[in-house]
């Protein structure tokens, strides 16, 4: 009987971030100052930035240390267990090999706190009593608020309000470790303010929750912003899920052909992703897919551009897939996939062919989560459903070819604050969503020049 | 550097369940038939039980082996992890080392499915189609539909009315998992109608729940019952997590003072403190304190005497510790712990004293629950918090008296669908309940005559 799981003990966990900038087969374009035009100052991140935290923005070092207060914190869950879906495959009657990374056991139900953690770390190490973010879904709110409480910071979550209503649990989760929520836009900062004027009736957007929480940082004292996805930081402290991967499929004595994880900003993606890069730059046969929804489909039908990260033009200017900063997106369940833009480094690396990118719409999504959580119990999170639906299709091509195929895949949340998303899907009420191409066409027209 | 968690792996998994039968300090009462007031005749339970079922509660063998098909669900989630808490103890200042057994990483956040497996299983192999169940919070519901999914059985939820409109989420998880759920007292059987007859706004119970669902297995051909508590078969099936923890806490070279869970029925206390009832029979310092909710004092103020399980008298009397079987308790959350009686075993080890039981006000426990979410960042659900209030009361005593105790706890499972009740307990909203003694004594008699 072979094993179910794949376990690392915690002196196995990864003592550093995988840094993949020195592995990009291309340059990375650097940030642009919006006003001047060219490249933006790191110095004047400071303002919403620890130190630490921008110098890992821009290293091109091939790996970065782990702090040991950083690991301390880690390791209430970490590492994190590696599963052989025999159940899945046995329901699929696939010969494909299917493994999963199961990051939903955090206490906050996702992959986030592996950057949130650091993150508050460094904060805390800089001076700072307060962190402001913006949330999807609410998985990366929750994994802010749980670093905040253990480093002794406070924490403002600013929510995007379509989520805000759909999850109010989330909310209530934020609460117990001590953060203070509310819906986005709010009445709290001059970004939410002029969106409200505008349409009172907005259901708030990523874009513009991050405005109002960078302004928030940026005007109040020992406040600091804090992202959850699209950074190169960010991307970098989730490289502890790819190195324990690999890890624990030399335990399995496997190696995947195929590496699928689902793609909103891009971080639980590159999280897994990123340490096969250097593998495959070497020579092995491996491809590694990132799948969003076909209601946001940033890579799929969006630009390489630069663009902002936010809907009223705080940022500096990324050079990223994107949709382009004024899209809204249709309120579909995956929140955390709502989101306009690309991270950097996850977009040249699709530009460059190094990584996949496909699209699967809501309902697709959804019946493969219902397949898996019947096969191996465990309710995924509609972002990680997106990857779910990919993994079918491989596994179900792997058994029309015949083929023996490895595949690992990112589950990077899991479900138990979405049951609303799932009582509607199994009610028959949801709808597919695919974003207009003459929409598309007009945001793009948007797009800030460069 | 100490570890935070000690794992086992798969081939660690117990092999066979504990029994604790002949290691009971007196002999167990036997079961009887209401109608002639005789010890019950096992075969009459295969109305609505397996032959391996009704074996087990009977059996006087030391130890039970676990069928290979049983170990291969469990191990989806099992061995669980132990936990140090070092993060509480640093909080609580205490020279206690406090450990705790994660049960909420199970597919359905709780202890249960360790039971809900091996009797799918059971009644899969006699030829059943379909169980039917009660469940209150919902954790034993789901537990039970998991199970069901795994080995292509329906299933009948029963879900106590109160909690079914409290936690709607609970429903949706049953139903991802192929269940039907419903809220009890119902229209569907002859029990929940005479109930709603007499009181159309009955809140429901366990005890009613429990005549609906042995009603609906006793009128359906190829529908058996099944309990997530209370008998003899479902504790021992519980024992693989004390098993587990004897053997993690040698990893960590310790050896518990006090063992402390939650107790409603009686199966979470007893699957991790029955292990060490033979340990402290041959001597070993060990005190094993059972938690219940003063609004449900069973233990501390019922009485230890024959009673029905359920509401309407259609299952044999039980001799226990029970308030009276027409008790229907406070709408407190801890909806798992609201049960008019207690397993026989839990009881009887209580009346011989080798148990203790304490009671704790709901107030106490909500905050007991946020000390340790901030500290462990697990958020536990409204039953677990009952053994979170015991501990950290332990934990501060040990700091008074200056001792190095060492703690053990069954975290039963995880609070993700209570937010509802957190929320509450946030907003100040929730009051503490009392069981008042003279109602205690009017349901008291209504004892049967056994």
């Amino acid at each position: 009987m072979s094993d179910y799981k794949y376990l690392l003990l915690e002196r196995d966990l990864p003592k550093s971030w995988y840094n993949v900038i020195p592995d990009l087969p291309a340059p990375l374009a650097p940030p642009l100052n919006p006003a001047t035009g060219q490249p933006a100052d790191p110095a004047s991140l400071e303002a919403i930035f620890p130190h630490a935290l921008i110098e890992q923005e821009v290293s091109g070092a091939p790996s970065v240390p782990i702090p040991e207060p950083v690991l301390d914190v880690l390791r209430l869950w970490r590492p994190t267990p590696l599963h052989r879906a025999y159940r899945l495959e046995k329901a699929l009657g696939t010969p494909a090999k299917i493994f999963y990374k199961n990051e939903g056991v955090s206490p906050a139900g996702s992959h986030k706190p592996n950057t949130s953690v650091p993150q508050a770390y460094y904060n805390r190490q800089a001076g700072m009593k307060r962190l402001a973010t913006e949330t999807g879904a609410g998985q990366w709110g929750s994994a802010l608020a749980l670093a905040c409480q253990i480093f002794g910071m406070e924490c403002m979550v600013y929510m995007v309000k379509c989520s805000y209503f759909q999850k109010p649990h989330r909310r209530t989760m934020m609460e117990c470790w001590g953060a203070k929520c509310i819906p986005s836009p709010s009445d709290q900062t001059q970004a939410g303010r002029k969106v409200l004027a505008d349409d009172p009736e907005c259901p708030g957007s990523l874009g513009i929750a991050i405005s109002e929480a960078v302004e928030d940082a940026a005007t109040h004292k020992d406040t600091n912003y804090s992202l959850g996805s699209v950074l190169n930081h960010v991307l970098l402290h989730q490289t502890v899920i790819g190195q324990e991967a690999l890890a624990q499929l030399k335990l399995a004595d496997a190696f995947p052909d195929i590496v699928v994880g689902c793609c909103g900003g891009g971080s639980n993606f590159a999280g897994l992703a990123f340490p096969f890069v250097p593998l495959k730059a070497s020579g092995k046969k491996i491809r590694l897919i990132a799948v969003e929804p076909t209601a946001c489909p940033t890579m799929t039908k969006g630009l390489y551009a630069y663009d902002f990260g936010d809907k009223s033009g705080m940022t500096p200017l990324l050079k990223m897939d994107t949709l382009g900063h004024d899209f809204i997106p249709a309120g579909i369940h995956a929140g955390g996939l709502r989101y306009h833009g690309m991270a950097p480094l996850v977009s040249l690396l699709h530009r460059e062919g190094v990584i996949e990118a496909i699209s699967y719409p809501q309902l697709e999504c959804f019946e493969a989560a219902i397949t898996f959580a019947r096969a191996e119990g465990i309710i995924v999170a509609p972002e990680t459903s997106h990857a779910v639906a990919c993994v079918l299709d491989e596994a179900r091509k792997a058994k029309e070819e015949g083929k023996e195929k490895t595949i690992l895949f990112n589950l990077s949340g899991h479900g138990h604050f979405d049951m609303a998303a799932y009582e509607k899907y199994l009610a028959g009420e949801l709808t597919d969503y695919e974003y207009p191409q003459e929409k598309i066409k007009e945001a793009l027209a948007h797009l800030p020049k460069a």
